[in-house]
C-alpha cells in the first residue's frame, strides 16, 4: 500500500496498450510494478517511477492487482505459466483480445491457482487510454470488479456484464461487429461514388457526419427492439426497402462488388412479405433475435 | 426583391420538411410565398408573414427561386404539371427523395419548360432544418447552385456534386447505405447480446459511443482507399478476419439470424487468400470498387 492507501498495481506486458496503462497508474499515484519480455520497453516507465520486476513471478507477487495487456491468450499462458504459484490471492485482469471460450478456459486455470479472475476488453486506442474516449468491458468475478473498481477506472471507464468470463469478449465482438458493418457500408458507398467522380476523401466528411447522427439514433432503435414494439416510427420497412433496392441496383449498374446490402435487403423483403411493411425499420430485429428469447 | 435585396422565395409543399423550410426563409428575412394541397397547413406560416398562393402556378410565378419539398417525384409532377408554363426563367429546386433516373427525367422536363433545375436531397430531419446538424446535397445546374447559394444555405449547409441531376440522389443513397449498414450491424449485435442477458437499451449507449469513434475514423479509411495504399495500419485484414469469424460463429451458436456479416467475411477471406492479409482492413475496397476505376 502507498501512503495514500493506494494498492500496488502490476502491469504485465508493455506493448502499445500496456505502456499507456502503466503510465496512467503512475500518474494516478499508484505504486506500479512492470514487466515485459523485451526489457528495454520498461525504461521510460522506470524513469516515471515504476519498479521493474525481473520475472513475471516477481511482478505477480508484488501486487494484489495484476493487469495483463499482452498480445493474446497464448502470450498470457506463456508469461503466467511459470508464475502460477504466485497467483494465489491475487486479482488477475486479463486484457488480451480473444474468443469467449479462451476467456473461460483462462478463468478456470487462474481460479485453480487461487486467483480471482476478471476478463477485460479494451474499447480504446493507445492514445485514448485514461481519456473520456476509451472504455473497457469486464466480466468474471464480480467481487474483483467491485473491489478494484477505482483502479480499473484509472485505465478507462469500466463496464461489467456478468459472471461468465466470456461476456467481455462477446460484448467486444458485438461492438466490433457494429463498427465493421458501418465501415463496410462506408467503403461500399465510397466505391460507388468513386466510380461516379466523388473521391473517398470528399465523401468521408459527409459520411462521418451522417454516421455520427446514426449513432445518436441507436437508443431509439434499442427502445423499439427491447420492447418488441415497432409502430412508432415514420421510417418504415417499406420506405427503406425502396432506398435499399435503389442502392443495390445502382451499385450493380456501376460495377460495385461485394453485395454488402444483400442481408439487409433479404431481411426487409421478408418483413414486408410477412405483412410488417408499415412497421419501423428496427423491426428487422424480429428476424435477427433467437426465436425463443422473450421481451426485455 | 425585398428591401434588403433578398429575392422572393416560393416553397411548394408544407409537410414535415416543407413547414420548417418555409419558416427558416421567413426568419432569414426572405419574402416567402407558400402553397400546399391541404391548405390549412399554410396558416401558421401566413401568421409568420408568408404569402399564401391560391394555385401552384401562382406560387411559381411569384418567385425566381422555387423550392419543392413534396413527398415524391410523382407528387412533384402532379403539382407542377398545371404550373409548367410559369416555370420559364425560374430556378426549380426539387427536394423530394427518389431514384437518380427520376431526377434526370424531371430535370429534362423542367429544362424543356425553360427552368433551371437543381435536384436536392435533404440529410436532415424536420427539427434539424436550418441547424448545423442538417445538410443538403445538390446536383444539376451549377449556375442555379451558385446564384442561389445564399438562399440554399438558409435551409442547411449545401453540397454540390456535379451537373448530372442524379448525383444528389446517388449521394443520398450512399449516405443512407452507410447508415443502414451501421444500424443493421447494431441490431444484429443487440440480438446476440439480448440472447445473453444484456438488453438492447443497455448496449445502445456503448454502441453509440463506439460508432461515433468509427465515424471519426472514416477519413483515414478514405485516405487509404483513395490512394489504393493499404500498408499503413495496425488493423489488418487477418486480424479482423479472426474477430469477424468469432462473431459469426458465436452469433450462429446463439441462434442469431440474418447472416449480416457474411458479405464482409467473404471479402476478408478473399483478400487474405489473395495474399493481402497483412494489409489494412480498408483494403477490401479493392474488391468493392469497379475493376476499371483508376486512382483518385
Ligand atoms: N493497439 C490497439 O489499438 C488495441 C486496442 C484495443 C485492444 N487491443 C488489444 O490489446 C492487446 C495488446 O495489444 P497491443 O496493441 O498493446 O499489442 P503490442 O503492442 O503488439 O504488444 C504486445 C505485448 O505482448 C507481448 N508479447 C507478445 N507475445 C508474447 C510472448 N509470446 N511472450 C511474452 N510476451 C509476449 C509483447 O512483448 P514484447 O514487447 O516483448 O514483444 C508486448 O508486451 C491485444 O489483445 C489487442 O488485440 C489493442
Ligand atoms: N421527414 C423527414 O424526416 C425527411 C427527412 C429527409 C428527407 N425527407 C424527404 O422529404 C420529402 C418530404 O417529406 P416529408 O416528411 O415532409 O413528407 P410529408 O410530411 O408526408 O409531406 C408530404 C408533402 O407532399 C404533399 N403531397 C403528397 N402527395 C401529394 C399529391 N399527390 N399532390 C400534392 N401534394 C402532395 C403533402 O401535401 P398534403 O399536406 O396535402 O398531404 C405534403 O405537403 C420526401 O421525399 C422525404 O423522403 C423527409
Amino acid at each position: 500500500m502507498s501512503e495514500q492507501g493506494r494498492p500496488n498495481v502490476t502491469v504485465l506486458g508493455l506493448g502499445r496498450m500496456g505502456t499507456p496503462i502503466a503510465a496512467a497508474f503512475l500518474r494516478a499515484g499508484y505504486p506500479t510494478t512492470v514487466w515485459n519480455r523485451t526489457t528495454g520497453k520498461a525504461d521510460g516507465l522506470v524513469a516515471q517511477g515504476a519498479v521493474h520486476a525481473a520475472t513475471p513471478a516477481e511482478a505477480v507477487a508484488a501486487s494484489p492487482l495484476v493487469v495483463v495487456p499482452l498480445l493474446d491468450y497464448d502470450a498470457v499462458r506463456r508469461v503466467l505459466g511459470p508464475a502460477a504459484s504466485a497467483l494465489s490471492g491475487r486479482v488477475l485482469v486479463n486484457l488480451a483480445n480473444g474468443a469467449p471460450e479462451q476467456a473461460r478456459e483462462l478463468a478456470s486455470w487462474a481460479t485453480d491457482h487461487g486467483a480471482d479472475y476478471l476478463d477485460g476488453a479494451m474499447m480504446a486506442l493507445p492514445q485514448t487510454v485514461a481519456t473520456p474516449e476509451g472504455f473497457f468491458l469486464y466480466s468474471g468475478s464480480e467481487r474483483a470488479f467491485t473491489t478494484y473498481r477505482a483502479e480499473l477506472d484509472v485505465m478507462a471507464s469500466s463496464h461489467y456484464f456478468g459472471a461468465d468470463p466470456g461476456l467481455a469478449e462477446i460484448h467486444d465482438l458485438a461492438l466490433l461487429g457494429t463498427g465493421y458493418a458501418a465501415l463496410t457500408g462506408f467503403l461500399h458507398a465510397a466505391a460507388l461514388l468513386d466510380a461516379l467522380g466523388t473521391a473517398p476523401a470528399d465523401f468521408a466528411p459527409l459520411a462521418s457526419r451522417w454516421l455520427t447522427g446514426m449513432a445518436q439514433f441507436l437508443p431509439e432503435l434499442a427502445r423499439e427492439a427491447g420492447a418488441r414494439a415497432y409502430d412508432g416510427g415514420v421510417s418504415t420497412v417499406d420506405l427503406n426497402r425502396v432506398a435499399v433496392d435503389n442502392l443495390v441496383r445502382i451499385s450493380r449498374a456501376n460495377g460495385v462488388g461485394g453485395d454488402v446490402h444483400e442481408p439487409l435487403r433479404a431481411l426487409l423483403d421478408r418483413r414486408s412479405a410477412d405483412g410488417h411493411g408499415e412497421e419501423s425499420f428496427s423491426s428487422v430485429f424480429e428476424l435477427l433475435r433467437p426465436r425463443d428469447a422473450g421481451q426485455r
